[in-house]
């Protein structure tokens, strides 16, 4: 096979459907097309940019809203959303955390900060998550339930909880793992960071997990320059998270009383006003992104040994980060095509690293890791923009 | 004595000073007079909003350029620039660390995250920070030597860190602290959270410590919203605050590595805009502060029984939260005043609660804290925005 011809192809056919001109292409630039600059203004007018102001109560309403989820807790970003989430599922030190190996760093560094070991599990073809039969037949063979806990029999640690990662913004399989994490003892924790405007069957994601954690960095669906929240229907939770991320301050008109190690994680009200702006126009970003994934698939439904990834059935995805899959016999032009559409201004990534195989995590548990391999050699991300998406 | 009365004469000194009519005045609040709004437009109008854009960069300058510290790296808060600082200067499990009770929460909660033990100090009265003398008293006592480590006799844990604190913005004696520090072979951190603008000697604050911590929250002399900064002479150390803060990713135009545990803690772009259009005018800024100071000092000077706290002779204090300390006998007009100037729209507010009182410290090792004791019983923040100091 001609491998030179191959990548100049898809080069041109992304060039096509992206309209490339001059200029890069980056693979996700924010769109602020709504009242963020109103918002962002009424907070230097009035001189409320921090994290007490009104723009962080609306901010966190709009997003219970809109996902359906009773409670959000406004942060300074995904990492520190998730590294709330642990503490509040319980994770302490020498914990395992049961998490997919092909994620973003974060999901694993935030079980650190917590002193938990992430414990590296496989993902799934269909989803890019968690494959829950192959944790169901693995948690079977490695675990032991004791006095209501769960333990790993090889390191005799207690397993507390589940990380299930939405990658790209497509929903993993939410109910089998429930399910899982119901007959396991495990807190089952939404990695919703990329998942925002993503929906689970009916309902959308975050309302699945006891807490969930989501972000709004530079590169997500909607922005707040950089933020994140958590997510619970459960008020308590709710109640301790806002705690634990406003350094633990007793409430008191003038009195400095902290009750527990805490953090100085809340959102200040300049990015909240930001996040307002954006979240009114979210439906509007969903669609344009849905549009460019359809335009996408058309153009790569042809193309022998690639295939643009697709949402679930059980999906509806906000199509956060696109993604084409080279076929096995293919995988040798993952690089080449990064280099080429990088060399055309057309900015494009491969998988993360995963997670077993950076330095800090290599010694962690992880089961067979088989499909997560796969997929890395095979994953190319391709610029997902809003606005690329307008016909 | 009539303790009504001493109350009422205050609140009326106060409200003199501070011209007040109708609304609250708060302790701290931000002034927009530069280009702020121009900065942060610019942010929005390009769509560089995240951590990735030039204002950060641009505003890292200008803290080195302002401070004369070679390396600026910002950061999303006061205390996630604490928290690099301890790590950098080696701090880890069960090490011990020196700072004052009289502080923030957050300097003792930055030991806590490294899985460090504070270790508390009393204050001094000239000052409001750690008491050199008292300081060099104790560790001669507790301390012992062993291969070039200093080590807690008593803990048999090793000592690793002194943090001074620039309490108020009112720089600590920096001078003897570092001699202890270089004697007893501790790595000197400055929090200077509170310190923009503040001058020890020939020097602004943040050249004695090894690294520091400035913090740029809504209430700090100049605000990014929510921001902090780690300063340092250091190259090195600079490069891997930087780093650290960048979820330890090694640079690279598309693959993911991370070469060690990191943290997401850079200062987002549109928050590093609103920085630079604050720090272009700070020094408007402390001439205004230091009038407001020269008016209370002032209208003070007479009062018997209360006395409005000045800067030390080696420094020059950016009187960054200004403060009212009653004489002994009056300790008990604290909380009287307190509620009376909230009730008449004047915040303030006292010394925090000393660190050693708090649950989560409350195990932690401490010398005799008599001056700091006496000083939370006295301490009255009074209102200090930029602005009320206008002539």
């Amino acid at each position: 096979m001609n491998r030179n011809l191959d990548v100049g192809h898809i080069v041109s056919l992304l060039k096509n459907v992206l309209k490339k001109k001059d200029g890069l292409i980056p693979l996700h630039q924010p769109t602020f097309r709504g009242k963020e600059w109103a918002y962002v203004k009424d907070c230097l007018d009035t001189g409320w940019v921090s994290s007490v102001g009104k723009y962080v109560g609306a901010f966190e309403k709009k997003l219970a809203e809109y996902t359906g989820v009773e409670h959000a807790i406004a942060v300074v970003n995904g990492t520190a959303a998730m590294h709330i989430c642990l503490k509040l599922a319980g994770v302490e030190e020498g914990d395992e955390v049961l998490l997919p190996a092909l994620t973003f760093v974060a999901t694993a560094n935030a079980v650190r900060y917590c002193g938990g070991i992430p414990h590296f599990v496989d993902s799934d073809w269909k989803s890019l998550g968690i494959d829950p039969k192959k944790l169901q037949d693995y948690l079977k063979d490695i675990t032991l339930i004791r006095q209501g806990c769960c333990y790993n029999k090889q390191t005799m640690r207690p397993i507390k909880a589940v990380v299930a990662v939405h990658t790209f913004g497509h929903p993993v399989d939410l109910d089998p793992i429930l399910a899982i994490c119901e007959k396991y003892k495990l807190v089952l924790i939404e990695d919703a960071a990329e998942a925002l405007g993503s929906y689970y069957k009916d309902k959308h994601t975050g309302n699945w997990g006891k807490l969930s954690a989501f972000s709004f960095n530079g590169n997500k669906i909607i922005t707040t320059g950089g933020g994140g929240a958590i997510l619970t229907n459960d008020l308590i939770l709710a109640k301790t998270a806002k705690h634990l991320t406003t350094t633990a301050k007793v409430p008191h008109p003038w009195a400095f009383v902290h009750d527990e190690v805490g953090y100085n994680y809340r959102l200040p009200n300049i990015n909240a006003a930001l996040g307002c702006g954006q979240i009114e126009v979210i439906d509007e970003f969903i669609q344009e992104k849905r549009t460019l994934a359809q335009k996408y698939r058309q153009v790569f439904k042809e193309v022998q040994g690639i295939t643009f990834f697709t949402e679930a059935a059980y999906a509806r995805s906000n199509y956060w980060l696109n993604l084409l899959l080279l076929d096995e016999e293919y995988v040798g032009l993952r690089d080449p095509l990064l280099l080429a559409t990088h060399e055309e201004g057309i900015l494009t990534r491969p998988s993360w690293s995963l997670m077993h195989k950076l330095a800090m995590f290599k010694e962690c548990p992880r089961m067979d890791l088989s499909a997560a391999q796969d997929l890395e050699q095979r994953i190319i991300n391709i610029p997902s923009s809003v606005g690329l998406g307008e016909k």
